[in-house]
């Protein structure tokens, strides 16, 4: 598995205009929390015919511990497929971006076989994800499948990808504000684009900016596109201590403003 | 190839209301109609490490005679995947639905290869698709690649699904009106809901019907979704001849109105 390191010319990469080593989602945990957010993408089997052939499929899904759970018929080409040879992956990505290129993606692999026995926590991930599935789970061609993970690719968009070890997946939890970092990032460009600037003027090197937007929240902090006589450039700034619901990142982010603020006099 | 049927308990399976023999598009129109609304999709390739896997990445795409280009860089796992072995598919899936089984898929089989020399034409389809592509297109490490289709899998939902050939993929076009049939349908939904019911009443056994919505439309005719008092049921009426334009649905749906309050007096 080696890392990738696109080849482009570096011409004066510039200094970043924040602090580097402040707390960050390991791309581990940016993985997790992607895929928690989704639960329809694209199964790759081993195709019977043409043989051989890797075979793409749309599929739902939902994780049962951190591997995920597909409800499929024994009549689809993907089961077919997964009965003769059970190398599979499983791919999720997100939209958002007008760039489709800049959007986030994940790929997991493993094995992937058919639940045998009492399934009950395969059946309640998938019903809690698809409650309409009920619907067609019991009919006799339909089974529960668990792609079982060994190895998992993250792209993060440009220049963010990694190679991620099982270890690292399991260990890892999805984000607590996932559900809500898309709210929450359009309340705060609609609402409070001062607070921004004032966060970036205080806390960070881009302090000649005219506008800062959010771009991505997490547990850790959060990341602003600021807009320097130079062009835009990232900032990214940390919470006093990790977050883990809307309200916090509301209470950190009001406590910010008197801080900087009062900083800046 | 098999052709699927899912084996479920038929009841009683209801007579159809409308002319089933009426012209239709073919799996092999659907799916060139598809494929030709969507630019970005899954490109399944078989993976160096862990060996043999099917490794499925996220790609944008365009369509150079109806055979799939990619614009990829050679660091990329799916580069590197396809320079060992070139079996390769592509997945393109729609949205549009709330229940995203609904929502149709393409599987497009056949071996991926650099387009090697002069790319013009591919090149011109695929800057055409993603004028920012221009940016990187002549970055060392990025070349096009082209997915010779040999098979085509089809799955326009529920129950409607095959193996199209080579030959029938090339020979079907996309159907003239995709670009456009979701605003037709959107519209004739918001602002004409009465004339659909006398469509219905008018030129279809579906005469005992309280309300009846569009729910697609090609050059052949249009689908309805009509409300009896045993439950929606479909109705497809067919145009007096092949369309190709919005402005001609609208002259074809009117004729129809006054067609059909003549017929019902």
């Amino acid at each position: 598995m080696s890392e990738d390191a696109h080849a482009r010319p570096t011409r004066d990469a510039p200094e970043p205009l924040y602090d580097v080593n402040i707390p960050t989602p390991t791309h581990a945990e940016r993985a997790r929390t992607l895929v928690a957010q989704i639960s329809t993408g694209t199964l790759c089997t081993l195709a019977l015919e043409p043989e051989g052939y890797p075979y793409g499929s749309f599929v739902t899904f939902a994780f049962d511990d951190g591997n995920p759970i597909f409800l499929i018929s024994e009549l689809a080409e993907h089961t077919k497929n997964l009965a003769r040879d059970p190398r599979a992956s499983l791919l999720v990505a997100e939209g958002g971006s007008a760039d489709p290129l800049a959007n986030g993606r994940v790929t997991i692999l493993g094995p992937c076989t058919r639940v045998e026995g009492n399934c009950g926590s395969a059946r309640a991930a998938f019903f809690a994800a698809h409650p309409n599935s009920r619907y067609y789970a019991d009919f006799r061609d339909f089974a529960f499948w668990k792609l079982h993970v060994d190895y998992v690719r993250y792209i993060g968009g440009y220049g963010r990808m990694s190679w991620i070890t099982k270890a690292d997946w399991r260990a890892a939890e999805p984000d607590p504000l996932g559900p809500s970092a898309a709210d929450m990032i359009a309340h705060m460009n609609a609402d409070h684009a001062d607070a921004m600037v004032l966060y970036c003027k205080a806390f960070s090197k881009a302090t000649e900016i005219t506008s800062a937007s959010m771009t991505g929240v997490d547990r850790y902090g959060f990341d602003m596109s600021a807009m320097t006589p130079k062009g835009p450039r990232p900032v990214r700034l940390a919470f006093d201590k990790p977050v883990s619901t809307p309200e916090d990142v509301r209470a950190a982010l009001i406590f910010m403003v008197k801080d900087a603020r009062s900083k800046l006099g």
